[in-house]
């Protein structure tokens, strides 16, 4: 799937956050997931929120394993880990650097670092796995 | 601080999220917090989405060391891991039940099983570190 | 399995390290799993090392696991979180109480608390999934 | 400090293990250290274990902690969390890629990658969060 269809797919099955995201980069092994931050994803202070940087990470693991293995709806995170390294501002967009560790027939593992936009310190870390549904 | 406190705590430094939770049980050594699920919790087939799972059991852990500590609008999540065992329903809300594991000087740690309400069988454990700003 | 079997499996399959551990407590709901701690498990300042840690979570969340589904040598680790909340002492075993939280047919997740034998402040906190390969 | 001064302070005060362990690169955005994969760290089947693939990815980051502020014997793992993608070989060494995402006063954090010699494919991915003690 390219960048196009990755984004209408997400569009398609979560309707909910899908325009909250963009597909920023898309290659053989490299995958650039955008969070366009608005005020329902920021906290006091002016930065964002732990729950909207745990999303970019999971729909940028969950594209990231799309663009592989095609669109699957029914693929779910079973374990995710986060690290907090420092506090993004909250008047520019996130970008989420995903990188595919692992692809097999059930499991998908992946991390990324994420970076306020123009900064290259990054703000967190996070790693995600996907189980994929036996195929029928 | 008691369990009105802390929701009036969270009111003040939170007004995007407060009205999402509720404090349900605040005992020494016990602390239930309930997320209000709502349409913008959900994600397709019914059930409730990761980052509305990470915001219930981030909440829960700040709630669990505000009661602790006293109010400090300052401690920032430093880690956190999630792991996501059974699809919680979409009509019921979720209760997650906090345990405090350590409250040290700089570094407070706490975990927390997540439940649909009314459900045994826990949908998603999670754990968080927070670090809490030196006393002036 | 009960526990001489599950120690017996161990010896086996795991000769290496079969000898550190013990099934304490072996219930329904409930499993107890001891950590003879030698030297070679020991740091600098008389405290049980990290990996030593990993090692009881790892060995009591994979014995939980056989205790339900019986002898499978192949289940593996997948994904792992450990929070260290005190140092332990060197000279007393370590204990960890192992939680199953979900047992499904691929994954298995499970979590434990860690204590020096005799205290009830515990010293960490881990998480294991196991990938249970499917029956032939 | 430089490699050489690295393996010191490790053989000075982690004496038990600093034999497992070289430090194969160091320039200042990149440090490989090496585990002398040795019958004691293998399991059945010819793969090496989960506790010294922690053990590995442990002294990795406090290495690269330590090269930066210098020799600090009492910085502590606070949490950590392991993916394991891969069965490495037991009849080759493993190498970590360890990449420091954040020192702070109080906090270091970083992951990596770990690697069998020669293969390109990561057999685990860790991260690891240090707490520096403050300077007197």
């Amino acid at each position: 799937m390219d960048a196009a269809a990755l984004e209408g797919f997400l569009a398609e099955i979560f309707p909910q956050i899908a325009e909250d995201f963009a597909v920023e980069v898309l290659e053989p092994e490299r995958l650039v997931v955008r969070l366009k931050v608005a005020y329902r994803h920021l906290r006091p202070g002016g930065t964002v929120s732990g729950p909207s940087i745990f999303a970019l990470v999971d729909v940028g693991v969950y594209l990231a394993t799309l663009a592989r293995i095609g669109p699957v709806g029914l693929a779910v995170t079973t374990n995710s880990s986060l690290d907090f390294l420092r506090k993004p501002v909250g008047d520019r967009d996130l970008l989420a650097e995903v990188r595919m560790l692992k692809l097999g027939r059930s499991l998908a593992m992946a991390d990324a670092l994420v970076f306020s936009e123009g900064d290259a310190a990054p703000v967190a870390r996070g790693s995600m796995t996907y189980a994929i549904p036996p195929k029928r």
